[in-house]
């Protein structure tokens, strides 16, 4: 059990996760300390939070000339690159390692911070996705815990307080549905990209935004809910609920559903990891918004729709087919909606190209880190590969 | 912690909740042991139970003439009276209790049972609601616990499995509102026996729907929440759920809600109170019916209306007042409820005549058992009266 104030190492402050990271270490400093922070290319912002929380380790991991230039000037003693956030991620003063990079660059670091015994406080769908059976092998065998930074796991965890895992069921992950839940789908073929970026009930980046319209985002979940709860694929499905306010559910052998709630907020669930089993009086900060049910009024529930979803479908297949196969998932993914994104494919096509890429993937059993990031980027350049071929 | 099989005491056997505990040891012989029954003048289906379950001690207490001679028949062994009731309630070989009376008659067996070290199971709402200090010092000089049989107290319990009492912000019991939730105000005056009779989602006996339609039922449900969970009434909340899915709901210092979710039913409440901390397998047998969200599709929230429902206003000041407020209430919420189901007052009148009996009332602090017996016979007598001069 760690005692307060939790000493934490920062991967990727001046994100969306990090940021509102740092807001609760703000409301709470009773409570928490920040001994290393580590930014990717943001050294204006990284050099803002330096002053005001005064790490004893800090680094900018972008490799460029321009983030070195500007890093020299504002923030000298920072350490530069992977060095850096190895260091950052492994911090002697660190309890907890918050990994809120995004992408690929979280994997070596939360695998370094599991070696050195932290508590690992994840954000990163990335690394679970490619690398769950390493990461939870090596938490398995260091001892430590791994506590979910995202709505939907942390209200599976939440309600699985005090329950035993035999128990459990099944995972009920709850979607919002995206953009296109009643979208027809003949129309589909013709969305364009502002349409796919305005999500209903969540403001995110423009990856992630892409990733909750078609529900990759959410077959993403369903494989981190696997590793993070250890519960068979079969057991863990998905409801559409568009109103965002159930965040996931858990369903018990005797049939009672647990649930957790809010209005959306990403500070709670950040709160949770970072202060569990304990609990912070937020209620009554500007951290939480208060959830008043004659207000929410109604709630929404219904059945996901494959057919519309195909990238849903993808996901799991890879999930369940393991190996290599989910890292072949998150390169595919990422460069067909960068094509979609800067106009060269349809919004279908991104469905289309992953699954062509699947299909031509040679899995490889157990990957190690390096089989995980080739396969990643073998995905990636397949892609492009596949597009050029349907562009000429 | 108790072992399995539970050796059970059934206080109540030939009763709804009694008949359905019943189901559940019925399907789950390997858990529970049926050690004593007590039931109270259903002579014939207790000997029917006695015949399939095989108790050591059984008992019939309506100490009636008629339920003697047709039990010195059918159960010649049974013992009869309050005295059979008591030594049920404590009979050596029970782990746990379950009290599942209507009306006072439980109040002494549950306190005896307590001072026999008996986990109870508890359904009967008067014995909380009347006597809740003396139940809890009881069950704290004893050490002995005291779980919930109500879905509303149940889903309040596993929400706040995990959980630390003093990180509760407030808990939630959510309403059906009861058939005249839409009503307009004016026609609650001609309200008729049979129409608040109707209750949309449960299946109860005619007092307890009538409490329902009224909201008495969940005000003196907030009074047994303050009891079972020592929570203050300011911290209680209700909020209207006509569904019945979402049984309740606890919010938590951080702003995060806890909702424990099924279809309406009674024998969930029964395996959690019977098993706990372990739950049954129950979500495959016909015990259980599977909730699918997609068929639910729809939950709805709304604010309770106070001034459609006095009863509730009634019972929550007389949980605040404490003393034998609670007793009263219970007394001149019983006559009333009998002189309306009799077609004597009208449905408004039910209010009125508890309202007038607790402004009447001369409480006493920190009743006994027969200061608390006492203060609910004086406001039957008390509606009686009121009503007589009113009618002539």
């Amino acid at each position: 059990m760690m005692t307060f104030p939790r000493r934490i190492a920062l991967l990727g402050s001046t994100g969306s996760i990090g940021q509102q990271t740092l807001d609760v270490v703000r409301q709470f400093p009773e409570y928490f300390q920040v001994v290393a922070l580590a930014a990717r290319s943001n050294v204006t912002l990284l050099a803002q939070q330096v002053q005001e929380f005064k790490p004893a380790l800090v680094t900018c991991f972008a490799d460029t000339p321009e983030v070195e230039a500007k890093a020299s000037r504002l923030l000298p003693q920072a350490l530069l690159g992977e060095q850096g956030l190895l260091a950052v991620a492994t911090h002697a003063d660190a309890d907890i390692v918050v990994a809120a990079t995004s992408g690929l660059v979280g994997l070596k670091p939360t695998l370094a911070a599991i070696g050195a015994g932290k508590t690992i406080a994840i954000a990163n769908k990335e690394t679970l996705v490619m690398a769950g059976h390493l990461v939870t092998q090596a938490a398995q065998r260091a001892g430590v815990s791994i506590f979910p930074i995202d709505s939907e796991h942390s209200a599976i965890w939440q309600s699985l307080r005090g329950e035993e895992k035999p128990e459990i069921r099944r995972l009920l992950l709850t979607a919002s549905g995206g953009p296109f839940r009643k979208t027809a789908l003949e129309e589909l073929q013709s969305v364009t990209v502002n349409q796919a970026l305005a999500h209903p009930t969540w403001q995110m980046g423009p990856k992630v935004t892409i990733d909750s319209s078609t529900l990759m985002n959410k077959g993403l979940e369903v494989i981190e809910s696997h590793w993070l709860f250890d519960v068979p694929y079969e057991h863990i499905d998905v409801v559409v609920h568009p109103e965002s306010i159930v965040h996931s559910m858990v369903e018990m052998i005797d049939g009672s559903i647990k649930m957790q709630a809010s209005l959306p907020s990403m500070h709670l669930p950040i709160m949770n990891a970072l202060s569990y089993p304990q609990r912070l009086p937020a209620a009554d900060t500007t951290l939480i918004r208060e959830l008043r049910w004659a207000d929410v009024a109604t709630l929404h529930f219904e059945d996901l729709d494959l057919e519309r979803f195909p990238c849903f479908r993808l996901a799991i297949e890879a999930g369940k087919r393991k190996g290599t196969y989910p890292s072949a998932l998150v390169g595919a993914d990422e460069e067909a909606v960068e094509l979609f994104l800067a106009g060269e494919i349809t919004y279908l096509q991104i469905a289309e190209l992953i699954e062509a890429v699947l299909e031509r993937h040679q899995s490889i059993d157990q990957p190690d880190v390096a089989a995980t990031l080739e396969a990643c980027s073998w995905a990636r350049r397949t892609v492009r590969e596949l597009w050029k071929k349907h562009a000429s």
